[in-house]
């Protein structure tokens, strides 16, 4: 292990430029920096050593120039930055001293240093993998838990359906609706995740989109009742299918619109008037909306893990030279649950 | 005046044929039937003589079949039925009397028996005139001030758009906003609707969304800082325009869709990825949501109406022959202000 003071080759990943369409290993590149591992004094800042890099659908988002002045993109030439899981090497913040384990926004790389520490929430329980603190116990965990619960207001015995349902966010969500006692269908589109929402997240039904030549006939027969709380995940065409399916009074909450992210012209929704017709509530939030909750969160879901309630499946990616095909590969579906990136054990 | 018992001529609009594309006056018919003023003993039926029938967008959807269990439509060869004011010449039903005033649905037609009284709303007070209960106290004016007041929440200062403004939801939504100390901006198709929102409903900006070629930039050039409250009349192209303005956390109230009416293949909304981005809700509701809190209504609106606080204007159609023009009229903009049919007075 690398001590305060050293040189060190620090191994990163570099956004090369913005991208058009799908994005691709090429649009990034792997190098290393000579750097000594010192904060500069009066900084107000924290040296980390990186653990677990979280790959995350939004990034996408950031890979083409802000469309406005509160919008961030990712800046070209420059580390990538996400979520991720850390630990403290030095610390000129109040709240955080060496050896502290946190989670937050840091770099693509092995060493970094976070000018806004305020950014980083520090890990209290370390009973469960750490790497939980890049999606159950971070960012999409929040996403599932308040935007399930805060955003589509759910009732016992209402019927919910999640797209990208082996995802992240997804798995989290169908579990968490289970809980309430809601009856639960999920899509996904390989025979592989269709079979672990079926066996290891307990989805009532599911179905694999990518084989229904009619996703509005697959509803149907999914959901004879109606729908009435989708989980948004997706957009597009499916979220036209849903539309026409959804129950009076039915709840989407929409914190992704992932099959639009690559798209230059985004496809047009069609069945809108259903919004009216039916009296339905579309609602966008983020994660961060919700963080000032993060105790509330960690008290109602770190019991479900510790007593099994909860089942959790991660995809993991060894190494920064495997990170920018597992960043990539969330966009034609290769992941299977959560991916993250494995930098090191601690 | 007619007797209860007198045989009568009873002029009435026949629905002919379900509609595609905009409605034509030829899918209507007026035609007159004989018909005895007297209900069958023991019904539990009224039978209203009809004052004011109203014009709204929503008949639309109502002349193609309905496409579920709950969505009802018009009957081939039978009378159209909507909002109306009538007075009460016979009545089997225990609230109701006759000599009454009642607004609520009725047919198109002189004299009608309305079998479903319970959907009739008794009028108390009648030193505002009649006609009202077809708009401003009527259906319409649920409409803009539940809307606005609760799935909008509006806040002072707070930035307010309203499309087809100058129309019966339009101009009171508008009204009520500046009450609140919103800035409101209102768009309409003619000069003389530019006219009326600017000098006499009071909205702080207004354009002519027929004369200008770019949505969002005539948006943008109303609302530099974005919009937190846009109210829904119209759908398609312009709810894509609105999108790309939409304030952090701002609302989208949507009670219709009115350019989506009469097309086949409706209009595709490219912009809702920002539904994720700004964390927007957009929900659709339908007066009838809110008819239990009409005596609250009425308490808060009445006084507005005696007081001058609000101004409110009609465009009255006169007798059943010009029925038909002024409902078909109301797809291509032809009214100014709230469209209604004048049949009596008393």
């Amino acid at each position: 292990m690398a001590e305060v003071g050293a040189e060190v080759m620090n191994k990163r990943v570099i956004f090369k430029d913005f991208v058009t369409g799908f994005p691709k290993v090429s649009d990034m590149s792997v190098t290393s920096n000579s750097m000594r591992l010192k904060l500069p004094q009066s900084s107000n800042a924290v040296l980390v050593k990186n653990l677990y890099l979280s790959c995350d659908p939004y990034m996408r988002m950031l890979m083409k120039p802000g469309v406005s002045v509160s919008a961030t993109s990712y800046t070209p030439g420059d580390v990538l930055f996400g979520f991720g899981v850390a630990k403290v090497l030095e610390s000129t913040h109040s709240n955080l001293k060496e050896g502290d384990l946190v989670w937050g926004i840091t770099k693509w790389e092995e060493y970094s240093v976070i000018d806004k520490p305020e950014r980083l929430f520090k890990i209290h329980h370390t009973d469960v993998p750490l790497s939980y603190y890049t999606g159950i116990l971070g960012m999409p965990g929040i996403t599932a838990y308040f935007g399930f619960h805060e955003i589509c207001c759910p009732k016992k015995g209402e019927e919910v359906y999640i797209s990208a349902a082996s995802g992240a966010v997804g798995q989290l969500v169908g579990q968490f609706a289970k809980l309430v006692g809601c009856r639960v269908v999920g899509s996904a589109g390989t025979a592989k995740k269709i079979e672990l929402l079926k066996n290891k997240f307990g989805f009532d039904e599911v179905f694999n989109y990518k084989e229904e030549p009619d996703l509005n006939a697959a509803l149907k027969r999914c959901f004879p009742q109606g729908i009435d709380i989708y989980f948004e995940n997706v957009g597009g065409k499916m979220l036209d299918a849903v539309l026409q399916n959804m129950r009076q009074r039915g709840r989407i909450a929409a914190c992704g619109m992932m099959s639009q992210y690559n798209l230059e012209q985004k496809e047009g929704v069609h069945n809108l008037l259903y919004v009216v017709t039916q009296r339905i509530r579309i609602e966008g939030f983020e994660a961060p909306d919700f963080f000032h909750q993060y105790p509330k969160f960690l008290d109602a879901v770190l019991p479900y893990i510790r007593e099994g309630k909860i089942a959790y499946v991660e995809d993991v990616a060894e190494g920064l030279d495997a990170a920018p095909a597992a960043l990539v590969g969330l966009f034609t579906g290769q992941n299977t649950g959560k991916q993250l990136v494995a930098l090191a054990s601690n």
